[in-house]
Parts: structure tokens; sequence; C-alpha cells
């Protein structure tokens, strides 16, 4: 038996989100598939963490084991001919038994792009929350950046999460002006979180609350008394789903990955 | 009776076409039916040129006469408020009778952008032509520089064209590398052609020529004797319509815009 680890990019715009569900058209059924229609076995793919309805996959990491002797280097265009079109293999490797795609990962990252123009992005409607009012981004990036560090973050939680605990850490946040780099992303701000494991919509709400403040509705200086607080903000404060990324996901070099 | 002028961004891919068809589901009939529910009149709407199914627009330029009194800075707001998400009116403005979407333009630009990684971009699939052979950029340069000017464009032409005069100038033609200022489309690169006009299929396969060049199954110094010929290259060599762009469409400041 060996262990496949592969990076996976996908529009989630017209999937029930990662995981397979009873009724669910999910992005592990199509990865699952497709691994059936290559090899004819059935396996479990287990993925670095779910991800939502319409959110977006930039580097989803997956792993499962296979009997199948096709070359590791052949797989990603092998996959790519049997998934549907929103649905990318990137790589593929061979990793040791002892890689697991969730319990391996090190590190997260997340990016949220919010365009602040007054019309929408045709051709990024589907990935690019669209917010025509005025946000204050220095008021927003020093939000952000009293949530770096470890935190209780039970108030950028969902109310329904079940997680033993709420203890995260946040290691690196940045927002970039995707325009001054390049012309067509004039007013299209993106917000990137990386940490140790996020909980349930945590990003989701941590970006809702920093529209607040780039609203100027909330000051920057509230976030620490909102982490003290535990108290789950608001479910109408959970930013849209549509534009959230899965960015990256990284494994430390003793992670048994085989290169 | 008031003249509008407008431009419109759209994602062609759900679309047969901008222009109006007896069974077709066009740009053209959704923008006609926002009018109406915007002022209840039937107006028809004259574009800059047509583009094909599956074609997009940054900058498509519209008119349309109507007697509604709705104020030019209100229309862009109100028309996409009635408009599906993949069509947005970006400004709007009254102008003279005397300018003509189609026939006041003086300038058309068009982008086709390709993606020359090993693996499509997931997000931009549908704007992106995947090409994952190596190409020769310079060598495609230096093809694209042979057409610009005044030349008879029939080889670039399909053979099913009744325009009298295949005659049209190219003033311009650039090809970027977007890779070089935004990391994201690193091996992406985007042909723009600026002419006086366009013929049906022209830009597509002046670009499937170019692949040809870039591929080197063709040189650049056989443009000249192609152009010559006056003969339709074959139509297989017609780039795929998702990776055109209609840009940009200038009118000289003596056109009867009124600002």
């Amino acid at each position: 038996m060996r262990r496949l680890k592969m990076i996976v990019s996908y529009d989630g715009t017209a999937y029930s989100g990662f995981q397979t569900q009873p009724h669910g058209n999910t992005i592990q059924d199509k990865l699952e598939l497709a691994v059936k229609l290559l090899t004819g076995d059935t396996v479990k793919v287990v993925s670095s963490g779910r991800t939502d309805a319409g959110v977006h996959a930039r580097g989803q990491v997956i792993h499962f084991d296979t009997e199948s002797r096709i070359p590791a280097e052949r797989w990603a265009i092998a996959m790519n001919s049997r998934l549907p079109d929103d649905i990318v293999v990137l790589e593929a490797q061979e990793v040791d038994q002892s890689f697991h795609a969730r319990y391996s990962a090190k590190t997260k990252t997340y990016a949220y792009t919010i365009n602040n123009n007054k019309f929408p992005d045709v051709m990024r409607r589907k990935q690019e929350l669209h917010h025509p009012r005025p946000l204050d981004w220095e008021a927003m990036r020093e939000a952000l950046r009293h949530l770096e560090g470890e935190h209780d973050f039970t108030s950028f939680c969902s109310a329904r999460s079940t997680q033993a605990s709420h203890v995260r850490t946040i290691y690196r946040t940045r927002i970039d002006h995707l325009g001054d780099r390049h012309p067509d992303y004039q007013g299209v701000y993106r917000i990137f979180v990386t940490g140790n494991g996020f909980l349930y919509n945590m990003v989701r709400m941590i970006v809702g609350t920093l529209i607040e403040v780039g609203e100027g509705r909330r000051s920057s200086s509230e976030i620490p008394e909102i982490l003290e607080a535990r108290n789950p903000m608001h479910e109408k404060l959970t930013a849209m789903a549509h534009g959230l990324t899965l960015w990256e996901v990284r494994y430390d070099s003793g992670d048994g990955t085989a290169t």
C-alpha cells in the first residue's frame, strides 16, 4: 500500500463544500470518483480540513492510500483528465504512511478577497466579496494585528462549534492592496491569515469584524476586549463564503514527505 | 429623446454572444430587458460590435435612445440591479445624437489570454486558453509585429465573411507576461491588438497562427507571405473563444460625447 499526497485547487462555486455529505455534490466525492475511474479502487480521501460550500482552494492538501503502481509523477495529469474542470490536481507525490493531510499540517493560510470598488469585477465575482462602501484599510490592518498570537478564539467561532478547545495561534497576518502591483486589481484587497488551525467560520467572522472596523462602526482597539469576552459574535457578521480561499497548507520537513 | 452611452463588462461564458438571436440567450437581450424593467420602454441597444458566444468584454460600448428622465449618473446602478451578475454596467453618460457606438468608434482593443503553465488556473479557466506545451514568446512577438499597419486581412478572416473590404489597420500590438507584475499570473501571457476594426474571427485566427509560430511549426517571417496570399487560413486555426476579451473601445473627443 502506498500513500499519496496531492495539492488540489478548486473553484468551490458549484459544490456543497469539500466533505462528503448525504445529498451533497462535494469536492471529496469528485476526487474519490476520479481515483475510482483511474484505478478501479474505492479510496477515502483525507483533506487538511473541510471547506464550506462556495469556499475555494488554491492549495488544499489531501492524502489517500492506494495499491496502484502508477508512478507519482503521472497522477496529476491522470486525475485531471477524470475530474471536472473546476477541480485541478497541481502536484502529487508519494509520502510515508506517517504523513496525514490533517494531523501533520503545521500551518494553514487562508485568503479573503474584497473588491472595494463601486462595481464588482464581472470575471472575479465568484471569488471576491464586493463591498462598494469605503473601508479604512489602515484601521483594518491594525485590528488584524491584535489577533496575532495565541488566543482563545471563542468570540470568532460559530456558537455551534463542538470543538473541545478554542485556543489557536495566528502566526502572521497581512492585507495586500493587489492594485499596487497589477492595474486590473485596483481597489481589490486580499486579507491573509496564517495559523496553526482555524475554528468553524473563524476566518469569515474575523473578516466580518474587520469590515465593521473598516466602516468605522467599531474601533480596532476593541479587538482585545472582544477576544477576552469569549462570547461568539453575531452570526450575521460571518462574511460571505465566496470571498474565502484556502491558500496554502504547510507541513514541516520532518513530516515523512518523500521528495 | 436622449441618447445614452454606456460601458459594459460581461462574462460571456453563459451567453450565445452579444447580438440578439432567434433562440439565443444574448447580452443584448439582457440589456434591453433591464432597460424595459427600469423604464417600461422597449429600446434597441446598439453595440460597438458583436462578440461571439463565450467571448468576454471588459469595456464593450453601447448606446440607445430613451425618453426616460433618470439622470445619467444613476443609470449604472439602476441597470446593474436589473441585470444578471455576469453583466455589469461600469459607466453611463448622455451623448449627442451624432454619437454611434459602432460608427463613431475609432479604435478597438482585443486581449487574448493564454495560460502556458502545465496546469490550468482553476479560477480563470473560462478566461484563459490553457496551452501546456512550451511556446516561443519572442517569436510570437515578432510575428505579431508583422501584422501592424494597414493590410488586407483576408488570410485572417473566416472564409464565410461577407464584408466588402478586408482592409483594416492594426495600430499597436503587445504581448505581456502578466507574471512579471503579479506572482499569481506566472506563465500567463496576454496578447493585445488595437486596430480600427476587426473582421469576423480575425483576432482568434491571428492568435491561432501565433500559437503555430510559438510551437515552431511556422516561422514569424512567413507572416508577410500569409498576408499577401489573401487566402483564408484553415478554420481549425481559430483559437478558442473563451480566451478572448473585448478590452476597450475608443472614440475621439469630437465624437459628440457630452461629459
